[in-house]
């Protein structure tokens, strides 16, 4: 059982109500959206008045605003984006001097808190905070740009984390991000993920977002 | 004569296609764009994907893309926005170390260059780059948010601008963003500017697009 | 007519209460308070609790406290230090990249708010917000330390400045910091500041408090 | 046997003297120095200055000055506090590029050299300097302002350090500061500590410093 | 009369004895030394180290160090490059927050003190200091790289502020650094420079040493 | 079987060319180059100017330019010293935000990859990127100067990483640098260490560089 969440950073921003309505009606379960700064990152993309607008469409659907903050200091923007409506707000370990605090944060604005990790970073980064957070992203490729290829590495670190996180008996969800597409779905959902996050393969190329939604679901179980 | 910028920032990210399209219909003459980066100012807006995703809806019309970077040290992205189709591109002397370079990249780069200025920051602060822009942005608000009052100190700024245009001989735009509404339109004209953006005063309130931008076309004469 | 400061960073930090009470109770009309960040300056000294711990003192004497920020980016602490007690909240130009919104925000908090130029610093940094604010203060010496010499420099800075705001028809207050001593403090209000700012001329040396505040009163008349 | 040292930080900034001698005249064996810059941690405090005020206060009680740097880039500080009068400064291994320059750095000063760890931050963190340093701080609330909670997964972090530290042989001093009260202070030197530090436990609430201090030592046994 | 300041940024670093003896030789009167920190300017230069193997050479012919900072916050090095020799040292207005300070730092370090302007910093940003400093840098390309075209807007620079040094009856050096040739060397004279700085000009090409500084020689009246 | 790097920061800049010329002459194998910024070390040096000027003498003698990045944020020179003909290039993980993107970007350009660790940085820091990288530096000093002293820590830590490398089956090169001299050279080949920098130990002291290296080839077998 997997979760699917379109990452809209690869859509259409002059359509981006029919387009993650579209993705919603098809059966992903997440809304995804990459905050970028452009010191964090080397780009910039949305900011909480794009999180705001995207509010109502997932309440039609029932569904969840995944934002991931690749953000310097992104305590500092932890209740802006509450206030916008996320209901996930995951932060890089690499931007925060007090993880605790910003964990906190997040959790006391009413948000599930998740932390993520470049691929370069080691996994030994979470030991402080890995019981307390209620989602894990492990990115399969650097960050900043959508349409890279999936660095394999990535495996064995979501099945590393997979049994770090049951060790604790912690429900947080294991997320990955990054080159994920239908022909390699299933072997993260096997490595021990839980959502899958995908951005041109839902939202490029040609074929229409609702066969490339029907693409993931031939490969794995969504949740409904 | 004036020409009228529609600002992004306050159209319904999730129907951006349709609320340009229906501003440039109406009559507004280009696209303001403000790019954030939640450093130069505390929020995080847009960046280059969606500046090219209004490209085509400006080439059907005819419009220029308007690039406002509120951002740090924004030469680091000058050739980022000119390959996402900006026609001009504004940064900040607070933000700019070396200020004639990056007018130069931005020019070499195939666009106009903009040169703004917070309302606090001294008019003598261009003293060296006036001759060389193709435009200058008084900010008569502090940048940021969209919805905030025109400060009234901005007025005299503008007509000193002007002043120093004129004595230049220079052909440079002189833009206002803030606060600007039907209302004070043609005292900003007539003041010196001859680029108005305005943001909430096209896409928010109650009335249509079409009627906002028809009020300012009561208020002065847009360009054709 | 003058006021005097009497600059807390120069007493016994072990007696607080009792040096300050001393200070207001010889004629001192003011508590200033240097807060130093170890970034804009390089010294740390004081913050927000010690600016609380002096509030029922100043308020005793009906006195006013007089807040010289000397920190990176001080927006971030204004309403800090308006809750701690603060009447007069002053920043430095050179630290501000948005001058305007932050004088703004120390009135919007119901302070005075002043501006202070470092001694390199052009007067004309000041142009946008001069008509604006309720104190300008020329740094006599550069920020950090105290028990420096008075830069002769700083005087003909404090006649230009008494002149622009004469002809704004301001009635900011214009004060001084930096090597003042009873020897200087005619001079120093001649050439136009209102409000002198001792340290160690007040809590240094031998000689007790309230002589030296007797000193400052030979050389000028204080308001009551 | 354990030491208890007091954190001026919640005492009352005005009479400092008094409160300080009253606490170590109590039994406190070591007054406890929070510097905070405005960078590293979100709060200002304190500086050299005062740290040299406390100097003779400790020297009558034979008590050691234990500054705790908040402050980022710690290295340019160290010969202050070291002249200042501290007998061990601890830096924060966050706020560190090069932690071991910054160790030697400190004990070549003549002080004893202290690393403290945020509540997030991994063990791990420590590895190449532990046995190096002369005092480990276990942050139990995350740095910034006093009152707060003790963070419950500070225990197994103290003890995974008691373990380490007698795995290495090394006597250095494991420190606790962040919501430490009498009622808990004898788990934590059951997990491993040896140094408590307490703030509003000790100097704030209605009772007198002393019988604050009473309360700590009927919890556990101070050394004389 | 004029002084000819060889710049070795654009010498072979692999023969900078022959090839800075062979200037000074030629009739070249002083090493300018451009240091670089890739933060202030993109690129990366030389340090103290390289200025210190100079001073030997300028021994020999009684010839000036000239150290040009292109660095972030110049005043950490100053007395770094003190020692290693320097006689001149210059450093920009646009990298100094207590430019004040940073002169008399200079100066106290028993060096000629410069400051430097990037062609877009209006001159107004030397108001407070042109009284007190010993050499004023008009930069005449933006700093980085050598061999870049002179900006023609420099020459009315150049000659604002011989009218301001005039003036104020200072005796600084007015230099000039950026595309100077034989060709344009004397129009700077005239303009009312008084040192000229060349790179490519005498150490690029295909023509020797010697003989470019005789171009200079033939265009100008060196100082023997 | 080892391989001697000698490390240019100890040369005489001079006289580089004969320098170089004479280390590898006698059987240096490569030219090591440390580029320091003033900002993630407390010194500058050189930067892609001088590396430039050594490639046509290592050329001549078959030998790789090992260039050492102890700059902040250093994925921004990468391309530049690439074209500046560097072999490896070798980044600090304590300036790496994202560190697998700066080891993908350096072997993209053509080089090998290194990473470097300073003195109180956990070997655990390079857990995800140690299957990928083509060197691993253990520095001996805390880097910033020549002629330091040693840090015996250093060797457990080479021994770990060897033992690491070889289970990993990696062939990536394990150098160590700071306080190498002859008399420490082959127990450091002995811990695991193949590749050893020295400076000082080559360019300093009274006997000439083939002396020095001299020295090296009795206490260990160089590559020829």
């Amino acid at each position: 059982m997997a979760l699917l969440a379109s990452s809209v950073i690869a859509a259409d921003y002059g359509h981006l109500h029919t387009q993650t309505n579209d993705a919603l009606e098809a059966g992903a379960n997440w809304l995804h959206l990459d905050v970028m700064d452009g010191q964090f990152v080397p780009n910039l993309t949305i900011g909480p008045g794009l999180v705001q607008a995207m509010r109502p469409i997932a309440d039609t659907h029932d569904a969840w605003l995944d934002v991931h903050l690749m953000i310097d200091d992104p305590g500092r923007f932890v209740d802006t984006f509450a206030q916008a409506g996320a209901d996930v707000c995951t932060v890089h370990v690499e931007a925060c001097t007090h993880l605790h605090r910003v964990v906190q944060q997040i959790q006391q604005a009413g948000m599930k808190a998740g932390v993520a990790l470049n691929p370069g970073t080691p996994l030994s980064a979470l030991d402080a905070v890995l019981p307390l957070v209620d989602l894990v992203l492990v990115m399969s490729v650097n960050p900043g740009f959508s349409g890279q290829q999936f660095i394999p590495q990535s495996t064995p670190r979501i099945q590393t984390l997979r049994r770090q996180l049951n060790a604790l008996g912690s429900d947080a969800f294991l997320q990955v991000d990054g080159g994920v597409k239908p022909a390699n779905a299933k072997r993260l959902i096997q490595a021990g993920a839980d959502v899958l996050v995908a951005g041109s393969a839902i939202f490029g190329g040609s074929a229409s977002i609702s066969d490339n939604i029907a693409a993931f679901r031939s490969a794995l179980t969504l949740k409904a």
